[in-house]
């Protein structure tokens, strides 16, 4: 089929374009000033810091992905003892590694590139907040421009190569297991840090926030990058990549058109975030979250204007068009009520920051219990946008139904480059305005970076909406293909009935493992804070001077650099080698059905505990700022000291389990897509 | 057949020896001494508090109940005005209001003994700890004998006069609605007078626990008795009325000896609780902890010995007293891991009063954290419940499979006389301490009361354990029971399959249910506490020589009583109003899949959200002990600071918004199987 062929090639074209652009812009950076000796002196240690976790996290995972390989190259998609095909083997795990590989450089380049502009962004200040802005936006769609072109070369490339729907699953499989890690390991540092530099230095010694007598500060500001740009990276490659996969193993069991649709509509995708990401710009006085805000809907609307020419033009059925567009208004629609529930001018952020002149007791009830009411909208969001794109698929045909539902899900994430592109512009501001007070900046320069800053949280409830959202329909396809695949494999039909006790038993197990996999980061992030806050603690105690800021006296970061980093590598491991071992062990001793309850358990608590955890998390942290704006007695009250250990609460909550969940049920879901043939060959029920 | 009427008649007969031995025990109980005249004064201030507040709730409630009353009366089993037997729908609203008031007078009992008992257990603490165990047990056993006599008897009764099954599910909806009310505003009052009691009296002003100086302490001694007495004897009463019902619905469907075979193993474990609560002594030296436990196991024995014999003689099939017996030890197993994650003497305790050395905020993480940990082992068990006693029972025919799950259920409930009792002996146990010690009585008659009061405390992790699983199965068996009806009534087949999207979007909006629940109470507490706490401080700041203790100086205890009582009152029906209503609106709109699929989702996080909170809870509540004990700093520390904010953290966790979900499930369920033909009628899709 050349005119499908033809069709498609849009993919590595937009791919291409926006890796290009990415380039063009990490090179404007480039260009830009880096301001004074001791403002390059604080960003070449955070860099440094990055660069040295990142490295050696991706060192330390490498056992983890020649674990797999071998078993890949051994067993899958045959074992390799009776396979007609063996070469398949070898095809699958060189897929695998390459998927691994994409997503670290993805996350390494982000990382790069953000410690490159956050220096730089500081210094623009001098010039205003048009250029300030401009380079932090610019560093973060470097991020979000690599990260969907990357992504959307790699699958296109193994699409080429192999031409098989199978690969592209051992691809997604090792971009994902590698996300999980990156977030896992990076929400861990960067909670670790956080939490010690918060508690003993702003808490306990009265510091401002990154004052540079705090000896966890730089450790704070690496924490950033390698959570929040690196992670989130990795994190939303995997979710796209995860579904323009399920998409695409769908679309090849139904045939025809469907085939490539998703590929065609990934790359306009593609160029609606280039057009968006151009178009962007603040005047002096314009407020930047709304310009932010602005372009997304922007990306939004050329997205959906895009899609619906192609359609015309390829003679696609229009109502696939209808489900990819009710993706897209849905992710905005959870997006804004996930504003709601975190936004500091909202009641809920409004009534918790109240709780607080009660105690730090009735904080926590209240922004929990807010955080709780929070899942509801998202959750009928979810369910709505996969009963509409359903039936209105499964008019054209009753096979197109479940394909509706994975056109909702790349819908909703088509326009991932400008998600993370605002994802990652946070971290820069915030980093920026890190360098700015550790570097004594002026206060008109602060000023400015505290208006990046904010901008940055605006932004990212909306896209951390689209990341939840987009996840959620993602494993629901990722369900589907896993159905779909063995049906055919079997050759009978497959029912995932909750009155079958094996769907159920799968249920009740895979609801746990998203519980178990928050526990035991948030217990990795308690114990390395718990040495983090003694390091400090011992500093402040010894190193004479520091506390008072006497002139030449300087705390030692590279300790507590160094103290994260140990933490981070130590606990990144377990919780996911858990979700995985036990995905393998339910699909080998209760079988495929299992597996489905198990995989739609983890969906659902999944969905609910990401949602939970990361709004909760959200509006405490904006409680706090609201009291630190000066309500209810402001910085110094004992309302704000009880905000405050309500936002310390929140940090593991919204930036280390909370945003991992994502990306775990992903990876069950390709876990057992990708060993489905071991367990249909192996299973003992 | 009358052999089968011979065999169930063992039901009421069983229900009205376990009143009368209630009966005994009530007048053992008035027997005893009273003791002085300052310790009758507060006992009469809790009792009278307790009844004011049973009644007003109680006559809110009516509105809703008559509510109800006309919906059943005008549209079910079928319209009046379509009916062939108007008759059906008086039977139905009259088993509806017998099953409210059978609940609403089990809790009324229950608190009217328990507030007789604390006296008297109080002041026999003169003679020893035998003597005042022997009355705080009894006292429990009123509760508890009282809650399965009235229930089996309730359902005995309308069984033989209607012989049909769907009437026992009005009557069981009738006392789950009123549980769920009951649970709702005990577990609001209960929290926000002890939250109360503790934030000012204990934190602020150093008074020790239940000082008469404290203005909100009678509030909290009746909070115990509204909410952990009359709440939990209501909760277990619906879940075991429940567990019957569904048998007998999923018997009568299926016909033979299923019919009434859960009645006679009902009858059994009836007199197996009559006969474990006769067995429970202690002497002067024994752990009453230990005894209590010990109790249990005896029961759980006799019932499994008991019921072997009569499917023996009654010929029925072993493997379905297999199925029950596989309940009864999965219960246990769910108790001892409950109690591995709370005891006092465990890790994960000990770890989280660690943890509170650096602070709240790392406190809360890490109770948090093993409460999320917790909810694993329980969940495993009742999946394997579910698979071993289906595939157990799908053996005699696969019809039998789903029977096979609801005796399970039963299993687990059959020995519920003897887990009430356990749960009532709790609070009568800590209102025996609180009287004591808010009437000044000596020293070692304190120490043997605490020893009671532990006790209630160790007994209570395998009791809740008990009925969070039960209440799982139950409600699963309560799913099987309205497809069975369904299917019956459509003549097809149904599916609940994961992969329909009408399915999925009802377990999405189902999952969200119990979160929106758990919030809306915890909010009330918030509300609730929040003004309590400015009335404790308000009295004393004004009430001059109040904190002092000068002679003749009293707080103002009545108006304390009257805030927990108005804001419970206020606070209760909204949330169970959206739960019932959702129900509804979800069956009207989405029909019966979604309606399965929504059922599933409410189970599965509310099971998930029920193991988090309670064990949590429990678990900040020992972590605080332990430090109170003389760990880590003992009482006044730092670290006890922090641990103190977890354990009130906690409190609406484990004794409002947790232990409610078991019934907001139960309630659900029972509103689609009450209102299925309705849905069938009317659904839109």
């Amino acid at each position: 089929m050349l005119g499908d062929i033809e069709s498609w090639m849009i993919a590595p074209i937009a791919a291409v374009a926006s890796v290009l652009t990415a380039v063009y812009f990490n090179r404007y950076i480039k260009r830009q000033e880096q301001g004074t000796d001791r403002m390059r002196f604080v960003a070449e240690a955070i860099k440094e810091g990055a660069k040295a976790f990142l490295n050696r996290m991706y060192r330390t995972l490498l056992i983890f992905v020649a674990a797999i390989s071998i078993l890949l190259l051994i067993f899958l998609p045959q074992p390799i003892w009776s396979s007609q095909t063996p070469l398949n083997n070898i095809k699958l795990t060189l897929a695998y590694l390459f998927g691994s590989f994409c997503s670290a450089l993805a996350g390494y380049l982000g990382m790069d590139v953000a410690t490159d502009a956050n220096l730089r962004s500081a210094n623009a200040a001098r010039k205003g907040l048009a250029k300030s802005f401009q380079i932090a936006f610019r560093g973060g769609a470097v991020m979000g421009l690599s990260v969907v072109g990357l992504a959307l070369l790699g699958v296109s490339i193994i699409y080429l190569l192999t031409g098989d729907a199978s690969m592209i699953t051992g691809f997604s499989f090792g971009a994902s297991a590698m996300a999980l890690f990156a977030k896992a390991g990076g929400g861990i540092y960067t909670k670790t840090a956080d939490i010690g530099a918060d508690l003993v230095g702003k808490v306990e010694m009265d510091l401002p926030e990154d004052d540079p007598r705090n000896p966890a500060v730089v450790a704070d500001n690496v924490g950033d990058n390698v959570g929040d740009v690196a992670g989130m990276g990795a994190d939303l490659f995997d979710s796209y990549v995860a579904s323009l996969m399920a998409t695409i193993v769908l679309g090849s069991v139904f045939g025809g058109q469907l085939k490539s649709l998703s590929l065609v509509f990934a790359g306009v995708g593609c160029f609606a975030a280039i057009i968006g990401a151009l178009s962007v710009k603040v005047g002096e006085t314009s407020d930047p979250g709304k310009i932010l805000n602005r372009g997304t809907y922007l990306t939004c609307a050329i997205y959906a204007s895009l899609t619906l020419i192609s359609s015309y033009l390829l003679k696609y059925d229009y109502r696939i068009w209808g489900a990819s567009t009710t993706g897209l208004l849905v992710g905005i629609v959870i997006g804004v009520t996930s504003d709601y529930f975190t936004s500091i001018n909202r009641t809920p952020a409004r009534k918790t920051a109240e709780a607080s002149v009660t105690g730090t007791a009735i904080n926590i009830i209240t922004g929990y219990s807010y955080g709780l009411l929070s899942v509801f909208p998202p959750l009928i969001g979810i369910g709505l946008a996969a009963l509409v794109s359903y039936n209105l698929c499964s008019s054209i045909g009753p096979e197109y139904g479940v394909y509706g539902v994975g056109a909702a899900a790349f819908g909703m994430l088509s326009i991932v480059g400008m998600v993370v592109t605002n994802d990652s512009f946070g971290p820069i501001g915030d980093n920026a305005k890190g360098i700015a007070e550790q570097s004594s900046l002026e206060l008109e320069m602060i000023d400015i970076l505290d208006k990046l800053d904010a901008a940055g949280n605006t932004s990212k409830a909306i896209t951390k909406g689209f990341a939840i959202g987009a996840a959620g329909l993602t494993v629901i396809s990722i369900l589907a293909a896993f159905k779909e695949v063995a049906e055919e494999k079997l050759g009978t039909t497959i029912m995932f009935d909750l009155m079958d006790p094996l769907v159920l038993v799968g249920a009740l197990i895979g609801l746990a493992i998203p519980a178990i996999f928050s526990a035991q980061v948030m217990l990795g992030v308690g114990k390395n804070a718990f040495k983090m806050i003694e390091e400090v603690r011992r500093q402040f105690r010894e190193i004479s001077g520091l506390r008072e800021g006497r002139e030449g006296v300087k705390p030692d970061y590279a300790r507590c650099v160094d103290i994260a980093t140990k933490g981070a590598l130590r606990e990144l491991m377990p919780a996911s080698i858990v979700a995985i071992t036990t995905t393998l062990l339910v699909g080998l001793v209760f079988g495929i059905k299992a597996l489905g309850g198990y995989l739609s358990g983890a969906i659902f608590s999944g969905l609910v505990f990401a949602l939970l955890m990361s709004n909760a998390g959200a509006l405490w942290d904006n409680a706090k700022k609201y009291i630190e704006e000066g309500a209810l007695g402001g910085k110094g009250s004992e309302a704000h000291k009880a905000a405050v250990v309500g936002d310390t609460v929140g940090d593991p909550f919204k930036d280390t389990a909370g945003p991992s969940l994502n990306t775990l049920i992903t990876v069950m879901g390709l876990v057992a897509n990708v060993f489905l043939p071991l367990f249909i060959a192996f299973s003992l029920m």
